[in-house]
């Protein structure tokens, strides 16, 4: 998609796209069909010659090697798209919304089958229906499900490992609506956890209320997500708190900013992104709470609504 | 991932991934954690000295300009990696075929959802739960369903809209087994469909038949797509014929080789590749059939079992 500073867009698609997008983009937009990657770089440069420069986003490296290649003059300015899209506008932020309202409801329909016997895989199936009936744009990204000592791994994809009693199941999913992400986690308890699995969450979800008060316009993403570790610190879990606190959710389910001892750009009123303290213990459990929040004047505006409250688990 | 032309492999990981990693990885690999883009900079440089060079296949642009500016020298050698991977060893197509075996039943199971008044959601939902509950590593990409006029866009993902008597619903969907995909699409029909919808099928069947039957080791991909777009030429259909015949499959669910009027190159023993004959009048209907096959000696072999071919409807 090229996009002008001043005018309407142009699309750039196959054949095969075109009558689809022609009918259902929501935006004004002109589209021309190419036939080929070379018919691509052709049509682009004679277009190209009305602009003194082309910057792009980000794109596959063959791609701007062979743009480049047919003769055009590009250079990368990431960082102007990336500071664009870090504050969102009062429709982006409706449809992110919507999408996290979606993932709430597929929380609480995973919540119902964390019970000792059922498979990490069921509890994803039964997610990712209620997101696609909902109308959710595909998955944004698979849905974890990590029982028990899978716990322990912050990304874990479902399996057939089955649920045993008082294991912790964590369960981080997202929703799509009009292009735009959601990314929430919880964690359910298959009966009553073991002391130090409880000890854990307890740490967690006083992490998550300290970060959620604490964060201000104004603060960098490290001192936002220093909130969050020194909760931790001082009941000893630190050392097992090993990512982020957060990242921006938009269009992409991780992008700018980044709320991490690495976060040195300043938070700003506008900006959407996740709280998501967690605690994992290599090998034997792991808890994590996710949030899609909303950075106001006043401070964090939680997204979820309710439900999505309801779903924190109180030991 | 950074492999040396002998010897073990390095994977480079932040440390969120490192733990699942060398629990589950099912090949030798050293791993390495790294703590943030810079480290790993600095990391693959200090490695980089024991190379005389390093090729790198395909990355985002801002990837490799970062690794770049830290003073490394890389090349991109894309065509190494595509050569390795468009021929399939034994183990690789035993991967696919279970991913082909997967993917039958989730359209066996889409099509008992093919009646008036139910949604394309509701068709994808049953079709998803099937891959999931599979086993599929998440879905290779969304869940294609298409009715009706819908049908008449080549890549429509499902929606609301409500099946009706007589229209023909496209199910386009892809199931991972061992990081290995499958591609298959079935056109299903909610009732007898009007006598333009029938010519179509039938026409495109034949086409299958022809490409199935036709497709040799030497050939090139556009004289395989050749085979398809003449039989449908002969119906006075090739106009409505808008993309190729078929694509490679492998780790990714579009690689190479190309089966279409660009594809110079000759299809060899060991390749994987989609057969997708398919129709599409704008804003009327559509209809297509997909299958992945492997190249053998003697021609094509249909990767699909019993089901899969109990699984397309003869009018």
């Amino acid at each position: 998609m090229l996009i002008p500073l001043e005018g309407e867009a142009t699309l750039y698609i196959s054949r095969m796209g075109s009558l689809q997008t022609s009918k259902e983009a929501k935006i004004g937009l002109k589209i021309r069909e190419v036939a080929s990657p070379e018919d691509f770089s052709r049509k682009l440069k004679t277009e190209a010659g009305r602009f003194k420069g082309l910057g792009f986003d980000d794109a596959p490296y063959s791609l701007i090697s062979r743009l480049k290649k047919a003769g055009l003059r590009l250079a990368q300015h990431a960082e102007a798209v990336v500071k664009l899209r870090q504050v969102k506008e009062a429709w982006e932020i409706k449809a992110i919304r919507r999408a996290v309202r979606l993932a709430e409801e597929a929380l609480a329909e995973a919540s119902k089958y964390v019970k000792p016997g059922v498979s990490e895989l069921e509890v994803a199936a039964a997610a990712e229906r209620v997101l696609r009936l909902g109308g959710s744009e595909f998955y944004p990204f698979s849905t974890l499900v990590a029982s028990g000592f899978r716990a322990s791994y912050p990304h874990a994809e479902p399996t057939r490992k089955k649920i045993r009693d008082g294991e912790p199941v964590v369960v981080d999913l997202g929703a799509k609506v009009s292009g735009y992400c959601a990314d929430l986690t919880r964690t359910f308890f298959a009966g009553k956890p073991g002391e130090a699995v409880a000890e854990a969450w307890r740490a967690v979800l006083e992490a998550r209320d300290e970060a959620i008060r604490g964060i201000k316009p104004g603060m960098t993403g490290s001192e936002a997500d220093r909130l969050a570790r020194e909760t931790l610190a001082k009941h000893g879990l630190e050392k097992f708190f090993i990512h982020g606190l957060g990242h921006g959710v938009g269009l992409e389910v991780h992008e700018a900013p980044s709320l991490s001892s690495a976060g040195k750009e300043k938070l700003v009123e506008g900006m959407v992104f996740t709280v998501e303290p967690g605690v994992y213990v290599a090998g034997r459990f792991g808890v994590r709470v996710e949030d899609t929040v909303l950075l106001e004047k006043g401070g964090v505006k939680l997204l979820t609504g309710k439900l999505g409250r309801e779903l924190i688990s109180l030991l």
